[in-house]
C-alpha cells in the first residue's frame, strides 16, 4: 500500500475548488480517499458551523465524483475539521489517499494510515468510560487493520452536543458530565484522548481511568489529537504512523513540547525527518501536513511569566493558544497551512503540547 | 550618563508593586525615572481603559516618592502603553532611568535614551500635516539633546479620540480625517511614524508626506512604533540609541521583519548583541526589553498562503497579529515580556514589522 | 393570486428539518416557493458563513422536492439571510409561497409580493451608480410585475467581497470604493437602500445620488432592508407589499422608528394592523413575520445619554443594536424569530430604523 | 433621615466630572454619601479593570474633598460597579446620599438606604457557606441601623479573583469551589444571592442552603443583585427600600419577571410608584435610578423559540442577556442609564430576573 496527502487552501468554507481541480487533473482518484483533516475559518467553539458545512461540500463533491450519495461518503471517510485559524494560520484541508503499490524491497518504512469509527454517542456517553473504551477500541483496529508498526499521530473527532441535546438526554435519564455545551466538548476531547493513551500503551492498562477525566493531567498521550463538533456523532479515528508494510516517499514523525516556547522538541523532530538544522527550514516544500495540539498553561504561567489567556471574557483562551502556538511552529516549518487544534486535555503535557509532521523523506529529494 | 532598564510583571493593571518594592529597595531610584513603556491586559483599541488606569496608578506612585503631583509627574515622564497581551505574551512595564556618570575612557558607544514632547493635539489634526511635523520635530528635538549617534528605537505614544471628541472638534468647523475612532487611531500613527521618517532621513526631506499617509506604504520607519490612546493629548516621543557620550552595560539594536515569518532577520539581530546563534537564546536574562511593530499583510496572504485576520468580525486584526508575531519573537527571545503592538501602519513593510532589542553586552557578561 | 407566510425555527445552520416536515405534510407546495428570508446564528459580518450554509441546505431540499438542482433553484429564487441573533433573538427562515387563487369580491387588499434580480456585480460596482440603477430597476419590475398598490417591505441581498475579490478586481483596473471588506458591505446596503429610495419616490429622481452614499443620511429609504454576504454576486429583490389585486388572510404594514426606543411608532403600526392597544400584544400567533432595520446612532447619544456601540472593539455595533431593538421589538410582538438587521445604512434615520410587519388580519379571526 | 439619589453619565471610567461639578456646585455634599452604584464600560467579566478604575477615580475625588484618604473612603463607602453596557445601555455611576431631616407628620414612609460589609474572604470562602452566613448578617445588619421596614433592592458586590489567587490559596490547602475565575464569579454570585435570601425570609430558615449554590435555582431572592469584581475582597452590601422613619420625596419598588419579556411586570411596579399606564413613560425624569438582574433562560428557549445565547463561543452570554433586558426596560422607562446586571444566579426565576426602579413621588410632582 501507498499512503499519499494531498493538502488544499480554501478561505471559504464552501470552497472545494482545489480538491476538484485535483481530480479533474487525474492528480487525486477520489475513490482512494481514506481521510480528511482540515482547519477551517470559524471560532473553533460550540457555534462553529464552518467545519459542518465543509464537510457537507466536500461529501457532496466526492460523491459526485464516485457515483456514491454524500450520506454514504461522510459514514466512511472521516472528515475532521478544527476551527479558528487565528494570526498567521491558513486554512485548508488535507486529503489522505491509499491506493495499492507493490513494496520495494528497499525496507525501509514509510507512511501508513488507518481509519476506524466508534458507534454512535449520546450527549451522556462524552467523558465517561464508555467512551474511552470505545475509542480505545477504534484506535487497536486501525493499528491492526493498517499493519502500523509506530504510531506517530492518531485523531479523533468526536461528537459535540447544543444544550437542547443535553437536556433532551437528561430528561430521558441520561444526565451528562455537565450541562454546558463547551464544557461538554472539552470532557468529550479529555474521553478520547485517554481512550488513545490506553490503546498504546502510554497509561497502564490496569489504571483508573475514568476518574481522571480532567482531573489528573499527568496522563496524556503524545500522538492524540482529540477534536469535538456538532456534525459528527460517532468518534472518527484516524492512526497515521510508520509501516513496513508500506511503501512511497513520505515519513511521519512527531514530539512532545514540554511549553508553548519548547522549539527544541520541535527542530529536533524535524532533523530527524531529514531537515538540516536551522532556525527555519529551507526546503518548505517537502513539508506535506503538519498536526499540533496546545493548551494555555494551567497555572497561568509561562516560562515565570503570566499569561492572561485563562481570563480573557472577549477571546476565548483556544482562540489565543492555537494563534500563538501555530505562529511558532509555521516559523519553524516556513508554513502556515498548519492544523493546530486548541483543547489539548491529556493530550501532552499541561501548558505544552504535541506536534506531528508528514514530510517527504530526504533521501527521495536527494536523486 | 548611564541608562537603565527596569521591568516589572503585571496583570491587573492598577498593580504598580514591582516598581514600588524596587523604589523601596533602593533598586530604582525614582527621580531618575525618563520614561515607562508597557504592555496591559486590554484589547488595545479604542475602548481599552486599561492604558490609563496604569499611567494614572505609576504617576500616582511615582509622585508620591518624588514629592510631586500625578499630574507633574504625567508631564513630564512619557508613559506609553499599548494594550493587548494576547496568545504566551505577559503584561509588563519597562522603566527607563538615566544617572549621571562618568564616562570611562573603552570608547564603546552605550544604550542611551532621549524624550520630547509634542504641543497638544486636536482630533482635526490626527493623521496631517501637522502631526507628521510635530512629531519629527519632537524626534530631532530628542535626539540633539541626548547626543544619539545611532537611532534604533523611536516610540511615540499620540493621542486618540472618542466618538464624541471627533465631533466636537468638527462642529468647530475642524473636521477629522475620519469619524471613526478606531480609524482616526490608524491615521494617527501613520502619521507619527512619517515624521519619524522624515527626521531621521528615512524619508527624502523633500517628499510630499501628508497624501502618503494610509496610501503609500511604500514609505515608512524601520524604528518607528506608534502607539494612540485616549489617556494622553500631546505626542510623547521615546528615542532609543546607542551614544558615544554614554556610558553602561546595555546595548540596543534593531532590524526590519520582511515578512510576519521573517525570523533570520531576528537571529541576524540577536547574534549582532553577541548572542550564540541558535533556535532559542539561552541567555534570557540578558534580554532586557524588546519592542515590535507588527501589521497583517494588507494582500490577505502570509508567503502564499491565505490568512484571515482582515475578514475577522469577532477578534480585531491587530489581535491576531500580535499574537502571532509576539510568539515568534517570545519563541525566539525565551522570554514573554515583550512590547508587542500592531497598527504598524508605515512602521516596517507592510506584511512584516520591527523589532528593537535592549540587551546586557555579552562582554560584560564575560567579566 | 394569495401570498402566504411561513415561519420555521433553526438553530443549527443546515437543519432544514422543519420546511422538510411542512413539505411532507403537505402544508407548503415546494413548487410554490417564490422567497426565503431569515436569520441564521453567525455573526452577520464579513466571515460569517452560516448564511451560505443554509442556502446550500435550503436549495438542496427544495431542488429535490422540485426535481431541480441546487444551482437553478438558486437562480431563481431569492435566499435572504441575515446573520446574527443576539440576545433573546431566534433563528429562523420564513419562506413565502405564491398561489393562484380566483379573487373573491370583498374589495379588500391583500399580502402581495413580487421578486427580481439584478445582474452580477463586481466589487467595484458596490456604492457605486451602476448598483444603485440596478436595484432601483429591479425594484420596479418587481412592483409592476406583481401589481402592488402600496409597498411596505423591501429586501435586497446583494454581494459582500472577501479581500482577495476586491484585490482583484482592483488590479484589473476597477478600484472598489473601498478595499475594507466590511466596510465594502456598508457601501452596498447604502448603494440598494438609495436605489429603492429612488425606485419608490422617497427621493426626487433628479437628486444627485452616488455622492450620498455613506455620506448624506438625511436621504433614505423607510422600507428597504438591505443585506449583503458573499454567497451572493447578484442583488436579489423582493418587494413586499398591499395589492387588490391579490386575495388572502394577510396584511402587511410598516413604519419608521425615530430612534432606537421609539416604540410609539410600533404600537401605532400594529394597531393598524388590528391588535388591540397593549404594551404586549396577546395574539402573539397573528404575527406571521417581522422585518427590522436599525443602526448605531452616529453621534454617539441615545436620548441624552451617550451609549458605547461606535468605541467597542470587542464586539461589533451591529451585533449590539440587533440585540437591543431586536428585544424591543420582541417585548411588543411576544415573539423572538424576528428579521433584525444591522448596517441600516440610508434605511430609516441616523440611529432609528424600520419594520415591516406581516400579520393574519382581525377581521378574519372574528370569524 | 432623607435619602437622595444623584445620577451621573461617565464613558471614560475616569471620567467624575459629572460628580465634581455637583460638589463644586454645592448639588452634593460629599460627606453624605454613603454609597455609589453604577454601570463601567467593560466587559463585566474576569478581565474588566474599569469597575477598579473608577473606583480609584471617584475614591480620591471624594477623598480630596473630605479630606481622607483613598483606602479610607474605599473601606468606608461601597462602590459597586458592574462591567457592560451593551446596546442602548448608557455609562454612568449612582451616588446615594444621606442626610438628617426632621421627619414631617404626613406618615407617608419614604426611601431609606442601610450599608454594611462582611469581613474579608478568600477564593475558597466563595461560594460556600462562610459567604451565605456572612452576606445574612450584613443584610440583617443593614436593615436594622436603617429601620427599613420594606425591603426592594439589596446590592452586594462581592469579590473576583484571578487565576493566581485561586491557586495560591489552593496550595495553602483551601481549594476553591472551581479553579475557573469566571466560573468562581458565578458561585460568589449565587452564595450572596441566597444569603440575602436567607436574611430576609425568601427562604425558610431551616433549609440547607450551601448545597443549592448553582443547583437548586428553584431558590432564589427578588431584591437581590450580586455583582463580582476583583477589585474588593469583602462583600459590599447596599440595601434600599421604604421606611417610616425617614424622609423625601423619593420612593423605590420592585418586581419578579418571569421570562425576558416579561414587560407586563415592569409595568405594573411602574404604576404602583404613581406614572400613568403607557407602553412608555413620559415623565422620564421623575425616574432617578433603575436595577435590573437577567440571566439567559437556561433551557435554551425564550416563549418557545431557541435563543442562542448559551451557544455563542464569541459573546459571553450575560453581555447578550444584559443587551436585550436592558433595552426593553429602557423602552419603558425612557431611560438608557439603567444598571443591568447579568449572572442572576439565584437572582430571580431563572430567565427572569429582578428590577427596582427608584423614583420621584408623583405626588410632589403635582404641585
Amino acid at each position: 500500500m501507498r499512503a499519499d496527502v494531498h493538502r488544499f487552501s480554501l478561505v471559504d468554507p464552501s470552497d472545494v475548488s482545489g480538491l476538484r481541480r485535483a481530480i479533474d487533473q487525474g492528480l487525486v482518484d477520489p475513490g482512494t480517499i481514506v481521510a480528511v483533516i482540515g482547519k477551517t475559518p470559524g471560532n473553533g467553539l460550540v457555534n462553529d458551523y464552518t467545519r459542518g458545512y465543509l464537510t457537507l461540500c466536500l461529501s457532496t463533491l466526492i460523491g459526485e465524483r464516485t457515483g456514491r450519495s454524500p450520506e454514504e461518503i461522510r459514514e466512511t471517510i472521516p472528515f475532521v475539521f478544527s476551527g479558528g485559524t487565528e494570526g498567521v494560520l491558513s486554512p485548508h484541508y488535507t486529503v489522505f489517499t491509499v491506493v495499492p503499490e507493490a513494496r520495494p524491497s528497499d525496507g525501509a518504512k514509510a507512511l501508513a494510515i488507518g481509519v476506524a469509527f466508534t458507534p454512535v454517542m449520546r450527549p451522556s456517553d462524552i467523558g465517561r468510560q464508555a467512551q474511552i473504551d470505545a475509542v480505545a477500541a477504534a484506535v487497536n483496529q486501525a493499528v491492526v487493520s493498517a499493519k502500523i508498526d509506530e504510531v506517530h499521530f492518531v485523531q479523533v473527532k468526536g461528537p459535540a452536543f447544543m444544550l437542547a441535546d443535553i437536556l433532551a438526554d437528561q430528561r430521558d435519564g441520561r444526565p451528562s458530565a455537565t450541562d454546558n455545551p463547551g464544557k461538554l466538548m472539552s470532557f468529550g476531547r479529555a474521553a478520547s484522548a485517554l481512550g488513545v493513551a490506553k490503546a498504546l500503551g502510554e497509561i497502564p492498562a490496569e489504571k483508573a481511568v475514568e476518574s481522571a477525566v480532567l482531573k489528573d493531567f499527568s496522563l496524556y498521550s503524545s500522538v492524540a489529537s482529540m477534536s469535538a463538533g456538532v456534525e459528527v456523532k460517532v468518534n472518527e479515528v484516524i492512526v497515521v504512523g510508520m509501516s513496513g508494510a508500506w511503501t512511497g516517499a513520505l515519513a511521519v514523525d512527531h514530539t512532545t513540547m514540554a511549553d508553548a516556547l519548547d522549539v527544541a522538541s520541535i527542530h529536533a523532530m524535524v532533523q530527524r525527518l531529514g531537515f538540516p538544522a536551522a532556525p527555519q527550514i529551507a526546503e518548505a516544500d517537502r513539508v506535506k501536513a503538519a498536526f499540533i495540539k496546545c493548551e494555555a498553561q494551567r497555572d497561568g504561567m509561562v516560562r515565570g511569566r503570566p499569561h492572561t489567556m485563562l481570563n480573557d471574557g472577549d477571546i476565548n483562551e483556544q482562540r489565543h493558544i492555537r494563534g500563538a502556538v501555530g505562529a511558532i511552529a509555521a516559523s519553524i516549518l516556513n508554513d502556515t497551512g498548519l492544523f493546530v487544534s486548541g483543547g489539548a486535555e491529556h493530550q501532552g503535557p499541561d501548558g505544552g503540547g504535541t506536534i506531528a509532521v508528514i514530510a517527504e523523506r530526504a533521501v527521495r529529494r536527494a536523486n
